[in-house]
């Protein structure tokens, strides 16, 4: 498993990433190394939240059932509550469409100490309008530019910013849509506009390669995961948050106060 | 472990509710009971979210080093991050002293579907201030009355309220903070100002009596949770939060739409 061969370069195309890679890894294993690193993930968010200097950004994006829902659950369960924040950003209301369209996503970025995690983002923007006939070519090429710089912002602040499109084959798709008709507890998860979306399947496929390879960058990069096996995707993602947050090495905080000599007396 | 003899009735002590209390439960069989009961409220939740009818508003008060945090870390960790949302209250900033007591909390009270945790709450206000002479005693009653009302009107749209006390005795705090001040990884959490706390003991035992008492309701009640030991203040906050959800008894969805006859086709 090398991460840096899902990193999302200039001209990069999704074709060049199987959706059903496992990385020569076992699913035992894989699962095995998940929760492994699960426990390594608790305590560098512990650190994180009391250092309170730096914060994390998870950006998740994918097709209609390509697994947001369950990367947040399962990968992120290790993390204590209290140092998390996970937005859904659904379509944009009356009141989103009176502001440009990052006024509400703004809100939501993480304060220093804390983990936010988009399951979908200000990337809807760029990608449903765009295959919708909402925003022509040149509106989305100035709207990378506003995430690029927005995105910068953040990173100034000490955010880090980690993008994870959950790449699935069509196959893949259509199984999962399936699932959630056919089993009763999954119904609920049934939308049939899901089916007209699906039927965009290539303006999707060049909307997604447009507006990736315009905002990966140092500050931001993307990462394409190839999701259609669901513990690859996890370990895959586990990985990647452990790299990030063992690279910012955040450290408990020396305490504010000279505690030489203090006590606690009885009462 | 009769869960009611820990419920705030009108005319309740503290001193009536032992902070070393164990049900007669071993550790061990105590550790292993709250992570079954973790399961089962992954799966409550699950429920809970999906049918985004009902929502669930827990509130954490302790004295300094009561266990609130470990609390949100260690009965909260099995449950989906997407449907919880943990806030912690600070001392109130100039702009929410702007407002009314409570304009500040009423953002943070969990929507349909949703669990909020507030770690601190709107009782701040009723005790740390009450112990100061920030208010009298005039004020408290009439800021208990809103209180009242304002958690009826959460309970009206459909939010369980569950308020909790993490009962400590003044020895566990000592060996608590003595512990933050021995312990480097701990420094951080240390802060002199809780000493001086520590000297208001009894005033703020007679606050929270006062509290809990005045707002212990039918829609909104109030338990003392023994504390001293952690593995028993987790399994019975636990024990109440699997009987909650469980009377709640949320349902996944019937699907909005007919889905006979639909089927997913291939690309």
């Amino acid at each position: 498993m090398n991460l840096s061969d899902y990193r999302v370069s200039k001209k990069f195309k999704l074709s060049g990433i199987s959706t059903d890679d496992t990385g020569k890894l076992e699913r035992d294993r894989a699962e095995r190394e998940t929760a492994e690193i699960g426990a390594k993930l608790t305590e560098l968010q512990d650190r994180l939240y009391a250092e309170s200097q730096q914060s994390l950004l998870v950006v998740l994006q994918a097709r209609d059932a390509g697994g947001k829902d369950g990367t947040v659950k399962h990968v992120f369960e290790p993390v204590n509550p209290q140092g998390i924040i996970v937005t859904n950003f659904k379509v944009p209301n009356e009141e989103d469409l009176k502001h440009d369209f990052l006024w509400r996503i703004h809100p939501h970025t993480p304060a220093a100490g804390m983990i936010a995690v988009f399951n979908r983002s200000h990337y809807e923007d760029v990608l449903v309008t765009r295959v919708h006939n909402i925003i022509d070519d040149q509106e989305a090429e100035r709207r990378f530019g506003y995430i690029r710089n927005f995105e910068t912002l953040l990173a100034s602040r000490g955010t880090r910013i980690l993008k994870l499109y959950l790449h699935i084959s069509a196959e893949e798709q259509r199984s999962r849509l399936q699932d959630r008709l056919d089993n009763p507890e999954k119904n609920w998860k049934f939308n049939p506009a899901d089916l007209k979306e699906r039927g965009k399947w290539d303006e999707y496929t060049r909307a997604y390669e447009a507006a990736l390879s315009a905002t990966s960058t140092d500050a931001a990069p993307w990462y394409v995961i190839p999701a259609d096996h669901k513990w690859y995707r996890n370990r895959v993602i586990s990985q990647l948050l452990l790299d990030t947050l063992s690279d910012m090495n955040p450290q408990f905080p020396k305490p504010e106060f000279d505690l030489t000599n203090v006590t606690v007396g009885a009462i």
